[in-house]
């Protein structure tokens, strides 16, 4: 599979190296693509990615995992030319600038929004609810990280959770785009647990079932 | 400890059950405490549980543990007589009056406004992200579901976190009060998964840790 992952920061970069090493073409869209942190993240890849400014690394792409800051996704999404019948990755939360909350409420939600920004892009929100540490090895012993997602696309959803599954995920569908405005808080549940409350970035949620 | 269970439903039901049957006084508040069922409740619950009215209920009581539906609670909550000092656990979700969404927005929660409701109680969110099902019993073979609460007085915490501990819980502590604005949305991505996404209510979140 072609997939742009735009931002090279920990999110992308993980992402990015993960899913290059597992045999899928991944294009890095970057604001500086020569710049020497992503020559070392492409050094690590392998051969298949490579790096472009936003635009081009999207062209030809099937797949395109928005992985950069929040407050900035609109600018990006902007240069990145048509997006209908993509499928599209948001792994944002909008945090607050100072990064004690969420600067959207109940009633919409980043995912929402992105989608409002990219007609006829199939967004799936996913990837924002684990750190990236989790995203390189969601793997503990005999139990596997769920990855939540959400969308309105079914083939999208599909795609985003075989792409999860091949990370080692355990991918669980929440339901339509909207659930966004529930999966983004419960990355802020996350972030208290990591950051606040001592648990690091090697935490995980798992759904247990019976 | 005397925990007073504020509602008969399927939560406050069995939470008060399950302390009950583990050695605690537990009596139950109820709007009809006379009711055929919360005479049936009472004969499952054995000779540590009674009922009483609200105020009755809440009097003597180290512990209320509020489990009645979101849109009463101001009212109920100013039935049951001054609560400083009292440790008051919030099980509620805001549900908007169709239980499509919240009723709340990300400045603030239900746990805060019932903290705001309550002067000098010390309120812990709380039970307010599983099932009935999973507060009979939280333990699935060699994994338990984790209980999140959270709450500004650290010995009302550490209360809770042993009544979760009892109940079978991995009971984790995700920070102050506010952090129900997160416990909360946390609790609808639950809800989704058991109703709408087919999980059903023998299903659970376990913190990972590595």
């Amino acid at each position: 599979m072609k997939i742009c992952v735009v931002g090279t920061g920990r999110v992308g970069g993980t992402l990015g190296q993960r899913w290059a090493q597992g045999g899928h073409q991944v294009s890095f869209g970057s604001r500086d693509p020569k710049a020497e942190k992503v020559h070392k993240l492409l050094a690590q890849c392998g051969p298949n990615a490579r790096a472009d400014d936003w635009r081009d690394a999207a062209a030809g792409s099937d797949v395109i995992v928005y992985a950069a800051p929040w407050p900035v996704a609109k600018s990006v999404l902007d240069t990145l030319g048509p997006l209908a019948g993509k499928v599209l990755v948001d792994c944002t939360n909008p945090l607050t600038a100072d990064f004690t909350g969420l600067d959207l409420g109940y009633s919409t939600s980043a995912g929402e929004r992105i989608a409002e920004w990219s007609p006829g892009a199939r967004v799936v929100k996913a990837f924002n609810n684990v750190s990236s540490a989790i995203m390189g090895n969601p793997v503990f012993g005999e139990q596997r990280a769920t990855m939540f997602y959400c969308g309105d696309d079914r083939e999208a959803k599909s795609t985003v959770h075989s792409l999860a599954a091949e990370l080692g995920f355990d991918p669980v569908d929440a339901g339509p785009l909207k659930i966004a405005r529930y999966l983004e808080p419960f990355a802020m549940l996350y972030i208290q647990l990591a950051v606040k409350e001592g648990w690091g970035s090697h935490c995980a949620f798992h759904l247990l079932h019976r």
